[in-house]
């Protein structure tokens, strides 16, 4: 996506060779056109699949999610990183660590919200180690679900993540594929964009 | 809001008298048409404010935060509840005690995206003690911008969150004000809604 590649070389900053901070517009401040735009291109890509519900983590992909699900006419779910007092139903959990924060989170969806009728999207910001893909594939198939397909706004190629799932045979769309971050200078898998 | 009150009563389930669970449509499962239209209303309401910047904190107000702020054509802030390994700038922070969850929170909001230049609409999913939107205009006043006022999906109305807020001159809109959750039975305190 265009937009969102210029986005990320005009206000992305490159911490390190594998941490690139995009948090003027996906991460602590939002863009509500670039969302919105994501999730119609998400939408286009996942139309024809039948998809019944979206599914993220919070925090950050829920406004590329809601939008996705705006688009797609299917309601957005966001797991919990970690139990909630007003989450008293029975859950299907998994464990998910972050390289990022070096953490690990139970990440948790009440089993009244996905079903072995549905057929689910996963959205998410950043697709890395893709950590965090397989904790959610993990609840969809705890759930009986069908996986449709993983849209990602953000693919460190580099890094194993993106091999795994398509290895796996799942359908993974990313908006934005880094080839690398090395030197402090964002190299994408296609050069679309020129700086 | 007609169709918020009306998915209230008809999904919302009341667990004691202070606490309503409205996961179906909110905080967990996300009804991307409501959030649109709850989006489009604050919009509404808040349209000749002069709003530069919308505030809410994660992750609940997200979805309703990020309408709102596509229908006022201005940027999302989501307030951080702990600090992330990639939000290394200089932050303002407000301590935000949770009474649901019993625990207390560091907010906190680079000082990158507000500025005395801003007039901050705040968006949250919840109004009961007004604790985190005291701690969110402690944020704002710390960055010496404006507040514009204050939009609520669900406020406790039974409770003094909004009481104190308005007190202090401050403008609170809520699309749903509960007047009370005793014998498991959700009144509004304008009964527009025949069950």
């Amino acid at each position: 996506m265009k937009n969102l590649q210029t986005k990320i070389v005009k206000e992305g900053i490159v911490l390190s060779e594998s941490v690139l901070k995009v948090d003027s517009f996906l991460n602590h401040q939002v863009d509500p056109y670039l969302m919105k735009e994501m999730g119609e291109t998400f939408a286009n890509k996942f139309q024809s699949e039948g998809v019944t519900k979206v599914l993220t983590i919070e925090s950050s992909g829920i406004a590329p999610g809601v939008m996705t699900s705006l688009s797609l006419h299917a309601p957005l779910i966001f797991a919990r990183k970690r139990k909630s007092v007003t989450l008293t139903d029975e859950l299907y959990t998994a464990n998910v660590y972050s390289f990022t924060k070096k953490e690990e989170n139970v990440i948790s969806v009440s089993k009244k919200y996905l079903s072995p009728n549905d057929n689910v999207l996963i959205i998410d910001d950043f697709l890395a180690n893709g950590q965090a893909a397989l904790g959610l594939i993990k609840i969809i198939e705890e759930a009986g679900a069908s996986l449709a397909g993983i849209g990602i706004v953000i693919e460190k190629a580099f890094q194993d993540g993106g091999k795994q799932l398509r290895d796996k045979g799942v359908r993974v769309e990313s908006l934005a594929r880094i080839k690398s971050l090395k030197n402090n200078i964002v190299h994408f898998v296609e050069e679309e964009v020129s700086v």
